[in-house]
């Protein structure tokens, strides 16, 4: 064993040629060695590569950057790890033969940060594989032929009706199977309403996901900034706009839910103005402190485009989400969906609707949002001791908080962060360009994204880039 | 047990109301006042209807229009059926809460025909779930965990790396992972593509599916038809157009194979005019007597685009395809596809790639291209012996036949189909409307799509409605 990656190694080495100019240069010099080492049959399928210290040692680099270079060609399906058996080259990295080789183009994917504060993603090492896999195999086992044929461009009547009573039952939606479309996510409902079912202008929160206001402005969607408030959104702006983009139960990202006043108003507007009100619901489920806030859509559904996905309760990976029409746009996002493409794929739809209707849905929900708001009062904790000048909101509900800074040193702690290997967002990232109101300053903090074991970690990390008092 | 469904079909012929005046009446009235039974819980969850052909006595009507409401009820989820305990109201199926109730709109869903000969679907009933549950578990077991996070747009390199070798295998495509983009089908490539990548005007074959030239149409992309003939399509009419869509291994739907010194001509096309080939290789894998035609991308991979799925392989359920580009559309591509958007599940592309490297999908395409060419050489026998004339073209490969017809005659046939349940379309029904050549009068025959018992019935029913000598 010991001989094998020995002479491995130094069969590597040797071939390396590594400039060590840079340090950033060390690692993809590495990178593409190895990946040529074994594209190009130098090192065979089942090698075993030496341990990253020894590597290290050999090339006189860090232990880190063997590290790296091993996951990211371990990412690229060159390299396979496996728990006690080491490092090896995978068993399908045969050469490509003579007439199939063109120039290669490294996959396009970023590294990951160290310490990774972003909004946004669930905890990927908490997907629940298991029950899952189960859900899938009842599923599979269960569907009828058809199911494997042509699918309705509505979705599944399976999932739909499993999300009927679910969202009536957790989000006190009230609609049924044949007024909800399922799609990939919310940018791709927006996609489907905008601009072929629905035109602006439209009202949208001040701050909100730039990403969102990029796919609006692409479908040549003007968007109007409504102010916010500590009561969320100020719908009495609203005048002539043709609908309004609302975050309801956990303003995106400031984070407080929507004042039931204005809940109130904001229906007597669509009414008096027959707008439209589309409520993202990107993280209903997980509120800590009190009980849940219902969706808007509850209170009026023939005014109320409601939206979700699994992307936060489970997995952004498996691209499964809903539209909750009104009737009279059924058809229509029907028609712009159409008949062959892009809906999800029906076996992860009877997954879902099977996941949802044996518990399990349930039950994952409650362990991450235990999880999370563990972590949650670990941050609060810890700030409160390390950086008690800075004030921590919007942390009733969802996986982020937001840190309000002293006036003029968000840019900087942005880059103090950067600096540090914490990956994180300033507040100023999602105005609106045309907002008016305050821009105080402040960072996003995801306490979601990392890993149980790295957050402790990350946190640490975090209160050591904030400005001092 | 008797007693059961007999108070429950008594209760429900009570309840009926049927209006019996057209022939379709009775069908949507049955179907209407079951669901209405089952929702306001006159039958609760449990409770065993009765057979079609009592139920049917008792109300006057055919025993199929009884199967057909039941069928319907299954699909929407009211009612189940599963072999040996005959037809239940579903045990999910409670009356709505009370504040849940609005007004229902029955899923749109064709109900499918008696014998369904369309092309485009294969045999549903042939998806191999065993083989795709064991790679699907296999996939989420070892899936690391950055799987469950956000993922690359361009697909997961895992199945990238498959694709690279299942093509060049397969279908002598050359290319390498980073020139692969994941999509959801062929319409999801092309909308990729157009308008955003590429721009009109397109040539396109003068027969081909009305619904990507409506997708194409619907891009603002002016499509211009290329006359074909018994060598494929006549590449030399192509002059200014800024690409060409082909399906060169097996013209859809007229059947042959593009001749080899028109693929060396539209490859010198694009070479001296600066434009690209867009190859639908819908079917591929299924040639049966002789060699498969490898794919035009071979030829030159920085001139041809080409695009492939599992819809026809395997199923179009798991909206599974994929893009083969040349380097310098790879990014624009994946701009227009979005960071967050409607790529396809992450645990399905890992089971696809799972499924091809471990030879499930060989084995399953060996499996169903001997089935297709049975049902074949089955339609082509019958045709021959009962309608001999009739000439069956474009049988070499594919999973349809087309029979040409005598002039004049393809309207009456397909009228005649419709009424004896059989869905087939017309050889007119692919024709651009700008095309100019001659206009032979045939039908298109799918012999895919039928379950395996449901195939000889079809055949005879298609044999029944051809017009005379």
């Amino acid at each position: 064993m010991a001989d094998s990656w020995v002479n491995s190694a130094e069969g590597i080495g040797a071939d390396l040629h590594l400039e060590l100019a840079g340090s950033g240069g060390r690692r993809a010099a590495l990178i593409d060695a190895l990946r040529e080492a074994v594209r190009g049959g130098r090192l065979a399928p089942g090698t075993g590569l030496p341990p990253y210290r020894s590597l290290a040692a050999d090339l006189g680099v860090a232990r880190n950057t063997v590290g790296d270079a091993y996951a990211e060609l371990v990412a690229e399906g060159w390299l396979t790890a496996r728990q006690g058996s080491g490092t090896r080259v995978a068993a399908r990295a045969e050469p490509l033969d003579a007439h199939a080789r063109v120039p290669v183009k490294a996959p396009a994917r970023a590294r990951g940060p160290r310490h990774d504060l972003r909004q946004g993603t669930p905890d990927a090492s908490s997907f629940p594989r298991a029950a899952w896999l189960a859900s899938y195999r009842r599923a599979l086992q269960q569907a009828p032929n058809e199911a494997f044929g042509p699918g309705d461009p509505a979705g599944r009547i399976e999932l739909r009706r499993a999300l009927t009573e679910y969202l009536a039952r957790v989000r006190g939606v009230r609609t049924e199977p044949g007024r909800i479309v399922v799609c990939s996510g919310f940018a791709h409902a927006l996609r489907l309403l905008f601009p072929a079912v629905l035109q602006g202008p439209l009202a949208v929160e001040s701050y909100g996901l730039g990403f969102h206001r990029e796919l609006l402005a692409a479908a040549s969607v003007r968007t109007v900034p409504l102010s916010l408030d500590e009561d969320g959104a100020r719908v009495g702006e609203l005048g002539r706009e043709r609908g309004v983009l609302l975050t309801p139960a956990h303003q995106f990202p400031t984070g407080g839910p929507l004042h039931p006043e204005r809940r109130a108003a904001v229906i007597d507007w669509a009414r008096a103005r027959g707008g439209v009100i589309v409520e993202d619901d990107y993280d209903g489920e997980f509120r800590y402190d009190r009980k849940p806030v219902g969706a808007v859509q509850g209170l009026d559904p023939e005014r109320v485009i409601h939206i979700g996905s699994v992307s936060k309760s489970l997995s952004p990976a498996l691209r499964l989400g809903w539209m909750v029409l009104p009737e009279r746009y059924v058809d229509a996002v029907l028609a712009v969906k159409g008949e062959r493409e892009a809906w999800a794929g029906v076996p992860d739809q009877l997954a879902l609707a099977d996941f949802i209707v044996s518990g399990s849905y349930d039950r994952h929900v409650r362990r991450m949002r235990q999880r999370y708001r563990r972590r949650r009062d670990r941050l609060v904790a810890a700030l409160a001791e390390r950086a008690p000048h800075i004030e921590v909101t919007g942390v009733a509900a969802g996986l982020h908080a937001v840190l309000r800074l002293p006036p003029g040193t968000e840019q900087s702690a942005v880059k103090a962060a950067v600096w540090q290997g914490v990956a994180l967002d300033g507040l100023g990232d999602f105005r609106h360009p045309e907002a008016v109101t305050a821009a105080p300053d402040g960072l996003v903090v995801g306490y979601a994204t990392p890993a149980e074991h790295a957050y402790a970690a990350a946190v640490d990390a975090l209160c050591g880039v904030l400005p001092p008092v």
